[in-house]
């Protein structure tokens, strides 16, 4: 499973990939590797060109975990060691409270951890892994074709073959492709989906939250040292919003700060929003400093938070939509990415347990996958809540205290939700939501059992004393 | 309100229309009495021509009731005329059963009918009333481009005037618009809703329900005449499938198969196809002829049904999203184009109200039209299961009476749904629902009065047998 091997028997099929973000690039790289013929089509122009280095609109940085490395090396052993060699391991959340005091929660039961690393500088890794494959000259080349917008999608004829029309963002001019399957990446507004729509009668929803997040930044110290513990994920919870920030190999930290858009939209002048960060965030100012606050919340855009469901996900074996396409959903258990990887490996398997055959693969694929997107779409969603409120909250602590203390108790046999998510990819999603709905009723008999025990106590002790003492 | 003269006070606006469909074309004209500059769109061919003349994959015959006309009546007195004369009253259901009897449920309580007319035919004679317009010299002429697909639309600079994109599907030439706004009647796939989301916050559903139509046709009889009466839509509930026909002024109706997916597929040979009909639909199949059914069932398109949910339908001042672009919905309670027309009067009288500020009009739209979508939308859904099932339910048919009975007894203070929603055009759908919730509770105290009375009668008059004869 892990060193990948072509065993496509089919090698002059054609593939167009939709979309070079982190998901269509890694699904290029490894479609190649089974002996397709990939062409990867990008709307924007190649992010590593100076002249066309645009605004990254998506910089949160990402937490990847097991899942996302788990697919990395399932495409390329060596393409994984690059990218870890640039994270930084965040090992738990540094809860900031509005006194400045920083308390440590660990994610793991045993110090693992999710690693930080820059969504951009990692997109460009993807595109130079492609490049160092094309000059191997191991199987196809990968064609990259930046600035080309996707303007239709068809299946024609009697094989249905997807038929992909694009434009030439700066020619205007159109190009016809005829593919024997698409693979769809091109995020949670995807274009192909909305083509696609046309021929799948497909359940879909897309939900914004009423959230909204501007990103900031916490510069280096002195000599690029890190101004907080660089790992961690530092939140600065306050219940209906929060900022967080993640470290940079650099000694920066990427900020982000969340709050609903009515808020957000009401911090419009320089004193509204540093007397907001002086009442809130006192400490977390500080290391941003007053100017580069300012400038930042005023000039950075406001992004928006959206949740996508599909169902299914594909066309008969001639198309199917991947990543946020597919499956965008909120960064509040940092699954994103990690998720769309692992969709991807997921889908790869079940490619080459169907011999290749892309019809039988990718219908098992929307039947199978799909309760687990559901479920990590909802994870993700009420992590927010976790994370802005619960995090403080003395219920919250005694019970997460309780599910470690039995993790370690029971070794194995007791697995904490944020254990399975994020540090065992060997676990799918639904079958993880199953384990812990299992041990929170546990937990929870554990609790009625010592309160009753507590009150049993408490009553014979006090006839106990009354006995003794009030004849 | 009926009389339509132009108050308009910013009369040089440009308005773009994307869609000449039903809704698009009364969108159109609407706005050009008004007084807009109008660009109308179209992504298909004009279907007045004849080398163009397409297969319309949408021929079930519209139902036009009293939202539908009242709109009509709002922008012009003399179209909605010219519409009517064409249009066959259907003044009740006529239930077909297994058995071949055939029985009348009225719609009305007073004889008031829906009406039917043929969805192609309609479209014509609005495109007509387009030139009529454009021929008679008032006010601006409506510039209609057929074969012309939205690619981009975006909202630039300070003003945020919406930029449409077109390409024409014969020379691929594109052509960039800049409108003072849009309106967009695409259709359930609409292509601006795709654009229009990278700037809208819109939460968005599309649901397809489980149920397949193919169109079928019974021919008119000798001389044109009907074979079986015209007054009515005639239905063939049979709980999981049903057939339903409509009649058209050439003696002819339009007939609709709708059962699930699984079933319509399974139907994939003569045999099967007949003998199918022969038990299930006896007469059906006499008036739709063997050669008929099995041509047209195998050659007309399997056609799918979606719900859209969007909301808010508009961005700012500078778009919004009407018709089924908006709010498309299954046809089981004939109120797809009925609702479509009422949106675009709704959205005309708050332009009017808020002196042709089109943001105030906009953002008002979405916020006091989404409660009664939603509602129709619901309804709409429900409906399947009374046409293919209840209507052959004796508690279904005694309820209804009950229905009726009190509707006629407390004239206009007890409204049955169905004379709400489809003569009622002055209630909206949100307050006939509530209307109808009500009416139902009591319909309920009053069925348990009489059960109560009955039992209490049941046992006094048991006791004062008992007394008398058995001591």
């Amino acid at each position: 499973m892990s060193a990948v091997v072509s065993l496509n028997q089919e090698k002059e099929k054609e593939v167009g990939v939709i979309g070079a973000g982190l998901v269509g690039c890694l699904t290029a790289l490894a479609l190649q590797k089974k002996g397709y013929k990939v062409i990867l089509f990008e709307l924007r122009q190649d992010p590593r060109l100076k002249s066309t280095k645009e605004k990254n609109l998506r910089s949160i940085n990402l937490a990847i975990s097991d899942r996302g490395i788990k697919a990395l090396k399932y495409v390329d052993e060596n393409l994984a060691k690059k990218v870890l060699d640039k994270v930084i391991p965040m090992r738990g959340r540094m809860i900031h409270d509005s006194k400045g005091n920083q308390e440590s929660q660990l994610y793991g039961l045993y110090g693992e951890s999710i690693k930080s690393i820059d969504r951009g500088y990692l997109n460009q890794e993807l595109l130079n892994e492609i490049d160092i494959i094309n000059k191997s000259g191991v199987g196809y080349p990968i064609e990259v074709l930046f600035g080309k917008k996707l303007i239709n999608l068809s299946f024609l004829g009697e094989e249905e073959n997807p038929t992909v029309t694009i434009v030439d963002q700066s020619s205007h001019q159109e190009q016809i492709f005829e593919f024997d399957f698409i693979v769809s990446a091109d995020g949670a507004f995807s274009a192909t989906r909305h083509y696609l729509q046309r021929y799948v009668r497909m359940t879909f929803k897309q939900e914004f939250i009423d959230t909204c997040y501007i990103e900031l930044s916490i510069p280096a110290g002195p000599g690029n040292s890190f101004l907080i513990d660089p790992n961690h994920l530092h939140i600065w919870p306050r219940d209906k919003f929060m900022l967080i920030a993640l470290p940079n190999q650099n000694g920066s930290f990427t900020s982000t700060f969340f709050s609903s858009w009515e808020l957000a939209e009401s911090l419009n002048t320089d004193t509204k929003i540093l007397n907001f960060f002086k009442e809130h965030f006192e400490d977390g100012l500080k290391l941003i400093g007053e100017d580069n606050l300012i400038s930042s919340f005023k000039n950075n855009p406001k992004g928006s938070l959206v949740q996508i469901h599909c169902n299914p996900y594909n066309y008969k074996g001639k198309a199917i939509l991947i990543g946020d396409a597919a499956h965008g959903m909120v960064p509040f258990y940092g699954q994103g990415m990690n998720c769309g990887f692992e969709s991807l490996r997921i889908l790869l398997e079940m490619l080459e347990k169907n011999n290749f055959n892309t019809e039988k693969a990718f219908n098992q694929y929307s039947k199978e996958r799909h309760q687990d997107l559901e479920v990590i779409l909802k994870l993700a969603l009420d992590n927010y809540n976790e994370m802005s409120h619960d995090v403080t909250s003395i219920v919250y602590l005694m019970r997460k205290k309780i599910d470690s203390f039995l993790g370690r108790l029971l070794r194995g046999k007791w697995l904490p939700l944020y254990t399975m998510i994020s540090f065992r990819g060997d676990i799918p999603y639904s079958e993880a939501i199953s384990i812990e709905k299992r041990q929170q009723n546990i937990i929870k008999k554990l609790e009625a059992a010592i309160f009753v025990g507590t009150i049993y106590a408490a009553v014979k002790i006090s006839k106990y004393f009354a006995s003794k003492f009030v004849k």
